[in-house]
């Protein structure tokens, strides 16, 4: 194994030396003063980032975890959820949401392809609406992200509370929480948070606190009320992950600094680098050739080329970490995550060891192209 | 605020410099070979602490968390459950058991009171039995240990699945899950286990397996069978706390590298030595005064003195955070916790931080005495 590593997967991202160097500091209790001020500013700068006035509320868990405090706060045992599915997050959520008792309608999309507000229309017409809707932004495993504007403009006219996960996306992509009118974001630590996992996010706007108010489904540890009330007291109400929401409050505040503004439009270069690169060495895209496509880039596997050999290689020879396919997609297309603390060094590293594994493997593929052309994308 | 800082509560604890480095590696991907080998090695030293051979199931959770998966895969609506309470914990659990629907019958005892298995085994008869039981082994609201090998004995005589609540008990005094026929252990990182807080988990025995398939309640991201698959293939069926867990691994290394029995050894003389600095001075103690009481020590504020007052100087003069009561005991005791990464002069450093902060106050106390008194405790 090589001395010096890249990890270039859509999650966990890499996490900056200063967010890792404030965890590393001596443990505090969570009551005390001093991790208070860690805590509120943490907790005002989650809002910052996900453009809302409303609270966000934060647990110790996985994403997922995150994810089911929006299921058991607003799907009541029998009653209909819509969930917008294209890929493996999309397929979890339904499994989630069944555990629980919904009965799921789903709006299903091919793995790759691009949901369309348009659809969940149609959908929600057809079936007489439904109390919640969930929608992916950004589907990691195929790179798809989806027009969350227009979901969540269809699900209010509709009555719907719109729940998304912006898991990979938060911080990313735009996501305009109360200009948009999404209910709620549900989003986790270590994608473009640039933290360790271990901290999931549930953004909650009052209508889905109300909502959520009105249905009985038996909760304790994911409960947003009780959540809520701490947190209005700068307080938890089960002991939070310190070290993980100290170093959070570190890549939030560099995050900010930045300006979502100019991270926007980095990841969408980073994205444009990394396509234009792909293509350069005469590969195909599986994720979509578009702008918004700025958090993972799905690569079709070149023929008679299993993507988990590459990896393998990408991993051992060169220290280079990047993800394969899931579900169906194993072996068939490789995925390259962008999201968070990248800049287009890190684009063209990964392209130069792509094509130098790929070379190995005897791949049919152009040489000598890809890094000039990600620069010329990524300073367009 | 004074530079050195001393926590000495009962958790979060302090954590080891050697912990805090490896937290502060570079993150790597969770399914990559890399973190699989701190995550296998992680999950077999929790088996070896824990004295079990069965799975040990780690939860991207606090300790509640861990716990709430306990009653949503052994709790079935309407079905009785019964709580042995006396303090802050044993509240919990019965507040998170109704929420789930489980008719708890409480077996209740004032805070500082010990409970006594012979008082289980009346209650199971009185009430025709129950097919399960919660009891607290350290609660750390009142600084009380329970005798889990006597609660093992009456649960198993009585078919009744026992769940222990070792969350600030576990390897800092004795627990042998398998020896002593205990079927689920629930413990958290942040204890005696000297890492921060972040991570649950639960010691599950076959027979408890069995009892949760068939119990019907919704359950997703605590769902036992789910974890066990996962870590079966050492996975985790979401992504895990990557920086946790490596810290955890360390940490549980140093554990095993001192030995249980050492360990179990060295909190027993932390707790002989803490309260025999408390006695020379003058004050009462409010935990019981024996050996079995090794995690934390409590002590009754002396006469006029509220101990908010005194924790207040504590820390803001003198950088050392201790605990004070919860509930009704808000003010009337305050509890230094020696869980996990303590020495005698942590100790000795709290007494005399104590010593001079209740001078301040006008305490009437001896002074003088308590370090010396507490060093002869420790060495006897």
């Amino acid at each position: 194994m090589p001395a010096k590593r890249y990890l270039m997967t859509p999650g966990p991202t890499p996490v900056p030396p200063q967010v890792l160097a404030a965890m590393a500091e001596p443990m505090i209790h969570h009551r005390a003063a001093d991790f208070r001020k860690h805590y509120g500013e943490c907790l005002a700068r989650l809002k910052q980032v996900t453009c809302t006035e409303s609270d966000v509320l934060l647990f110790t868990a996985s994403g997922t975890g995150a994810f089911e405090s929006a299921v058991v706060n607003l799907c009541a045992p029998g009653e209909r959820v819509v969930a917008v599915t294209a890929g493996s997050f999309g397929d979890r959520w339904v499994k989630l949401a069944q555990a629980f008792g919904a009965d799921v309608v789903q709006l299903k999309y091919a793995w790759g392809e691009t949901p369309q507000a348009a659809d969940l229309e149609a959908k929600l017409k057809e079936i007489g609406g439904a109390p919640v809707a969930f929608v992916v932004q950004s589907e990691t495993s195929t790179g798809v992200v989806s027009d969350i504007e227009a979901f969540a403009k269809v699900a209010q006219a509709a009555g719907t509370t719109l729940v998304v996960d912006a898991v990979s996306s938060l911080a990313a992509v735009p996501l305009e929480m109360d200009a948009w009118g999404v209910d709620v974001v549900i989003s986790g630590s270590q994608k473009a948070l640039m933290t360790p996992p271990g901290l999931g996010l549930a953004a909650v706007s009052q209508r889905a606190f109300e909502h959520a108010s009105r249905v009985k489904q038996p909760r304790f540890y994911w409960d947003w009320e009780k959540t809520r009330a701490a947190q209005a007291k700068v307080d938890a109400p089960f002991t939070p992950a310190v070290s993980l929401v100290i170093g959070m409050n570190v890549a939030l505040g560099m995050i900010l600094e930045e300006g979502l503004e100019t991270a926007f439009d980095r990841h969408v270069r980073l994205g444009r680098a990394t396509r234009a690169g792909i293509k350069a060495m005469g590969l195909t895209l599986f994720s979509p050739d578009e702008d918004r496509s700025a958090v993972v880039t799905a690569v079709n596997s070149p023929a008679g080329i299993d993507s988990g050999d590459l990896n393998k290689i990408l991993k051992d020879k060169y220290g280079v970490t990047i993800a394969g396919g899931q579900g169906d997609l194993k072996g068939k297309i490789f995925r390259i995550g962008h999201i968070g603390w990248f800049d287009l060094f890190d684009i063209t590293t990964t392209l130069t060891a792509i094509e130098i594994a790929l070379a190995e493997l005897g791949a049919d593929i152009v040489r000598g192209t890809a890094v000039n052309a990600a620069v010329a994308a990524f300073q367009a």
